[in-house]
């Protein structure tokens, strides 16, 4: 990981750095979890580390503490909206024909419907 | 974490032990890649750790390394696929309303066409 901590033209380091607005879930000290502006179920929200990620393409072993503190997130958020018994959906897009539309890693935490297949 | 390490009636930890035959794409010391045998994308891989771990719910943070070799393997199947630039979409489902139809822990990696949103 060469990538500066934060990127100031990011919109999710602005939103992390309060510059910019957003419905905060919840949040814990190495990520903030976020309602998604164009839900797609239910439950939509974003889990997004604080540390600015380009992408899951470039985290490597040395993210390891990086990637348990943003899946403990989800876990959390999935808990406080009562979907562990009905269950959900992570979702991690990489690239153009994914949809990754800010370049800043994130989990799209979905539920509380029954999800389709495939997956887009 | 209180599961065993594997889990005699669990389909992946059968392949994993080559009990069952599979595709397999690529492996590492703590995950295997086989190709999923309902492809919904021209790469529709399955990343599944060797470890029997029976869903996303279960991780805590103390299985960080775990979580750091699938998604390393995650992203070495997208590279060898040549999705680098074009990208690649990756889902965990946890539960029924996901349709989680293995319980144990595994990540679609998709790509090779664009992906639709929602994603299910």
């Amino acid at each position: 990981m060469t990538e500066p901590e934060r990127d100031p033209h990011c919109l999710f380091c602005r939103i992390i750095a309060g510059e910019l607005p957003a419905l905060k879930i919840l949040e814990t000290a190495s990520a903030i979890a976020i309602a998604d502006i164009n839900p797609q179920a239910p439950t939509h929200v974003l889990v997004i580390p604080r540390r600015h990620i380009s992408g899951i393409a470039v985290v490597t072993p040395e993210d390891a503490a990086t990637l348990a503190g943003i899946f403990d997130l989800a876990n959390q958020v999935a808990s406080a909206r009562g979907l562990d018994q009905s269950g959900y959906r992570l979702v991690i897009n990489q690239g153009p024909d994914a949809g990754q539309s800010v370049p800043h890693l994130h989990i799209h935490v979905l539920g509380g419907r029954p999800l389709q297949w495939p997956p887009g």
